[in-house]
């Protein structure tokens, strides 16, 4: 470690100890990394991911309060100075913490230019010095994202601007993107369409921006194709905040869109649980949605509070949340190339150092159990049984030919014809409620 | 009108009468059916429909109290007589009101009977005397729909119920349906999955689910193809209650699932405002992107309170509201085959019957105001010229190409590095406002 | 049991059994109604309570579907007959699952008759043989509380009615109440307000409702004091629904309302936590903020979803909301004379008559759970000592007389003129949240 | 003018133009405000004020974006320079605009210096200069309020800091506000408890920091009685953001507050409507309940959108809104000492300088509007003379007796024996909207 590090002085690396009381927080209790379940070790089963923004360049002011968080690798020298720093600051946590994979915007990692030229030099000058540090310490990019939405070009879109100008500024700016996401071998590229949306109805032609985003998309697909990018395009949905109304607005709205316009096979989605609660969504419900279509293929694992009506990105905690998006990533065989990205940061008046560490081991080891318990879910076998004996119907006879599409509706009044009225089934929703805080 | 009206005795047909004071609550102040707009009769653009549940079948329960609207038509005899009387004061009141659509769901006509066989007796002969009425009148029916949802066999779902023997018999119950609107020359026939979705994940399988409601579709389509029924399709986006998730959460989550299984060239959608400010939007969302996407179909005029998070299908009273609708629809060349149905409720307070004239006088009245503001607004064309403007920058060069999809991010990437950053320009947010509100 | 019972034939009374397998829903795992935690056995800390509402009277239908829940107490015989039937199933209920206390509305126990004195006598008639059946069986009544919502007479208000004569005969009935409260020994006597409260600001004098609504409660509290009736009056807050707005809208309205008319000595607060919900609070913050108005009384000990703006009157399931739900009760020194109410409903959904043991059984695990873990958390108290450290400057010099309300701003002033500005100092929300996990 | 002014060289004062077309959004066509309406000039009753933060001081960053409006008052110089050039471009504006008076925070006006006698001497500095300017103009300081929240050390909280410490900075703050309101002759006090809250219960002792907000207001009242400070004092409520939860969550909440520790007599409240729908209210909510406990002391006329889950603070351009707030502040006889400031800011879009213009002018005539429809509403006086009917029954008899609280539980059941059950009365919600709507 150097560039003036450590900057995590007493802190070592976090080492696993199951049997810590209750004061110990820096130390995981429950996240073993190597401990395989279920033929996957932890480590594979959860691929943690730490996030740039919040944890390195984060300065916790919010609308209505200054900075707190005064980091010493965002103190003094140039900008360039700074983000050299910082990758070093980095680097140090992501290997005291035990994470293998981080995400970053082009704009976190290298300071905004005067020109575009300039923007590209300092993104090179420093991802240089991100992949060899990537090299040294065996860590890899999760995913690249272009910031689209902090510059003041921005403001009314980037992709959906109604300036043509705007947009091509940033088109130009993910062409950039994508040969930086190759340079680092980032296994995925995320779009997070901030500001691709409206403020008001009154001055948009919303049918216009729905084409130019789809058309701005398939640039990017080409593109990639063309400099033989190998990574999986990704889509992260927001309802709202900053805009009044985002175009991703959930996990559906972005599979209408992409189905739409032909993209659906070059996307997959990026969910963010809290901007699924913000969706008006159970916490689960976007994950499992895009699971249900094929499309899940990364999950930013943070956590809101249901009675706020913003993005909070807190550290996720709850145990039941876990256990229900592990349950739902092991039914579809892992995330990979996706991963579980912290896309959480501590809160403003959390200003210890120490407190980055506490947060990220506080929700690695609230996953780890929600794994533990999945796996000894899925494994025991009771739930998933009682819901595969609840459509044993559709397994034979009508029901069969129902399933695959061959059967009409004057089949159906001839059954009811000869079986009349079904008898009513118990759901039994309070049993598999018992059941689940069983394993809990 | 006979068996046993009139029930409004004292009530004419409403006039129409400009003038009217603040008191006159049974004329209208701005609804003048045959007067033209934009080369329409008002009725033309408005198409409006009364719906057969709320306003002849509703008894004012709510889940904390009993009946409290005792109708004439509700009262005494045999269910089937019931039906009859129902029908005789529905067409009196749609005749007095001075619309000539309505709408209804199969078991609003005709009492189910033991069997499904009953049951389409039922609605045989209830539905004879409905076309006897509709041509002695000059009233058609907008749309029928199937009620698929109140009956316990439907408590876990019709087309995505666990048991397929349920998925069956609602199968059965859309057959007879489908017949029942070629029957009364429907011009839509509608389906609202009130309770395709789920309580709880833990015992759903959304996924095959998913499929038996895709496919439960396709057989309905097959169906109305075989018969030679000429109505549009629609589907009725709720994003929740009774369940705690639908399927068809919204415009975009039924755009999706339709695109998903093939089947967006058979239906619409039939937007329901209360139910898009339920799934967190605003207002007139769910409209504007039914219709950005050519998927607006039909609209249930209603409204809810913003505060209120639950349907309370109030009448429409908000000239905001009823303003940016019409501009909508006048801008998508109108509704038809669908219109504005009405599915509201007087208050369960509401308790005499001259309130089912004012409550849908004033709505008509509101939207009448919305038409002539739309109109105003749209022909004076000043809003459309500044909107216009706003995104001229695509209609040439590189914009053009952008619009056409025959751009690359090299040539944007390009015309950055010749005409750097773009220059800020103004939102106008509140300029717009400002004039939107002069034609209020 | 007898009135033509055993209603649920093939269940015991429900054992304690703490190595069962997750399969095993109709045993206890985690309550222990003897077992002694913090001096005082589980069942006085919990002091459950069974509600007659949903449990007894319950059909299952819903603002969209029928009944579903076909009891056989509630079929066959005239109404007095089923009231009788009902009785003896919730004795028998009560007894089998091991709960010591039950709360009804007047009219769950027995019908409303054609007039107040027929109904009264109906009420005479059920509830002696009530107070047979709890002596026979060791059940008291946690409390009392009238219908006055319900009947259609109650549409516009009950205490706050526009019309006197309506209010005149809430109070007759609250009369009769008080003394069936008095006959039953009901340890409390609650008043939620459900229709107290507008529809429309348009047609309602609140300051008028209010006043007439406090003058209501202070002539139940006189008759109280005159019959000698020694229970805790509580009010039930809820934001909303049926209303659109309830004047008992939270705690912190309720006490304002309360204090503005000099009535907080004569009530506490019975809080639900799905009210609290709905509220657009945190599940726990009316149980914390009643507590530390020393206003909390009774629990209804309940769940709703966040994502849904309904009442669900669901089983509470989540052991981290019973966790902080206990350890608020814990401090405050138990809820005596209150108690946790399950003011929830098994699912409409939910068909089998085993169903209701298992919802209430999983429940009562998921507070015994709460309650275990609420008990080592102040046993071992970790968390308690870091929050009274945090608050340490208040103990002694100039932040003990600010505590003690002596100082002023001048002193303030000369204080920071001496000391200058405050160090910031790390709130380490994360840090408690991962010591609460321990727990959990 | 000067300071380097003029800021806004091709504005003029703006005229009143009653018959101006849609594009003519720099002139008034509703607000006259010499025009007497019910005896009072439309100035008197609307009592608008400008507030300093957002239109002088505001740069339209936002959690996702850097700033947007760059404004040449807050451009170049010391910090002391620009206090002083943006005084000169906030008069200019206050008299092009037309507005009377003004708000601000401390820290809005001076900059914050490195020591509390610092800051204090920056305020002295540039006061001097506002006093002159408002002697030179003829405008006056609505209210004043201290900055309690951006600067870090309130991060977790002023007056319910765990740390004393902190407390005494901000009670040293506010004896030095209340001495600049005393010198600039401000109407009123405002305190905004922004971070008077918590962000998790885990780490907070709610009743320590509701006592210590009480004695810290004590302290307040004292010391303006003790230097002779005239004005009234107020509390904003708001819910939540920043904090998850402030204690000053709601009107009701803050009337139960106050009441509970003695200081209802000293405080009014300024309600914000953007603030009362994020508490889950109605728009007009808290005006009316506020104004029904004779609390409603001034306005922050804004609006929000209902579908947003945090402060916008938009400009209030909804007719029907303005209209309500409106009939209300002239049933309580108007507003003064209070008034309506616009805590509103233009969208970080709108980046014109004219469009802070054409935002207030917008809002200013929405509430003019509002005003005319409001008093024709009184002057005709058909809904309140159906209100008052609606509530006739309590004028005399028993009614009266019970509205004078002299009745008691037995009067009201020989009443009810005598007079038997209630008739059902409509509630005729729809013809008081429709009524309403003949005014919009």
């Amino acid at each position: 470690m150097s560039a003036e590090g450590p900057f995590f002085p007493g802190i070592q690396k976090i080492p696993y100890v199951p049997d810590a009381g209750p004061q110990d927080v820096l130390c995981f209790k429950h996240y073993n990394a190597a401990e395989v379940l279920l033929g996957k070790k932890m480590e594979d089963w959860l691929r943690f991911s730490v996030c740039y923004w919040h944890s390195f360049c984060g300065t916790g002011s919010d609308p209505f309060g200054f900075s707190t968080l005064l980091r010493p690798w965002n103190d003094g020298g140039t900008p360039m100075d700074m983000a050299k720093k910082r990758l070093h600051a980095a680097f140090e946590f992501f290997t005291k913490i035990g994470v293998k994979y981080y995400t970053f915007h082009d704009r976190d990692m290298a300071p905004e230019g005067r020109t575009l030229e300039e923007s590209n030099r300092n993104l090179d000058e420093i991802t240089d010095l991100a992949l060899q540090l990537q090299k040294e310490m065996g860590v890899k990019v999760l995913w690249v994202t272009c910031n689209l939405f902090a510059h003041p070009r921005y403001m009314n879109g980037a992709s959906t601007n109604p300036d043509f100008h705007v947009l091509a500024f940033a088109a130009a700016q993910v062409k950039k993107g994508l040969e930086i996401a190759k340079k680092l071998g980032a296994e995925n590229f995320v779009f997070w369409g901030g500001r691709e949306g409206f403020l008001s109805l009154l001055n948009t032609d919303v049918a216009a921006e729905l084409k130019h985003m789809a058309n701005f998309f398939k640039m990017a697909v080409a593109y990639k194709e063309k400099i033989g990018l190998k990574c999986q395009f990704l889509i992260e949905p927001k309802p709202k905040e900053p805009c009044k109304h985002q175009y991703d607005y959930d996990a559906m709205s972005v599979i209408g869109f992409l189905k739409h316009f032909g993209l659906d096979g070059h996307f997959k989605l990026n969910i963010e649980p809290n901007h699924t609660t913000l969706a008006g969504h159970s916490y689960e419900h976007d994950i499992v949605m895009a699971s249900a279509f094929g499309m899940l293929g990364s999950v930013d694992s943070n956590t809101g509070s249901p009675d706020l009506g913003w993005d909070t990105d807190q550290f996720p905690m709850d145990i039941r949340n876990t256990t229900v998006v592990m349950k739902t990533v092991i039914e579809q065989g892992g995330l990979q190339p996706g991963g579980l990205n912290f896309d959480a940061k501590v809160r403003r008046e959390s200003t210890d150092l120490e407190d980055l560490f506490i947060a990220h081991i506080g929700a690695m080891d609230a996953f780890a159990r929600g794994l533990r318990n999945a796996v000894r879910i899925i494994e025991e076998g009771v739930l998933n049984k009682m819901v595969k004996e609840r459509y044993r119907s559709f397994s034979s006879g009508l029901g069969k030919m129902l399933e695959d599409g061959s059967s009409s509706l004057e089949e159906m009044e001839e059954f009811i014809k000869q079986h009349g009225d079904p008898k009513v089934t118990s759901g039994k929703q309070e049993k598999y409620e018992s059941i689940f805080n069983h394993y809990l």
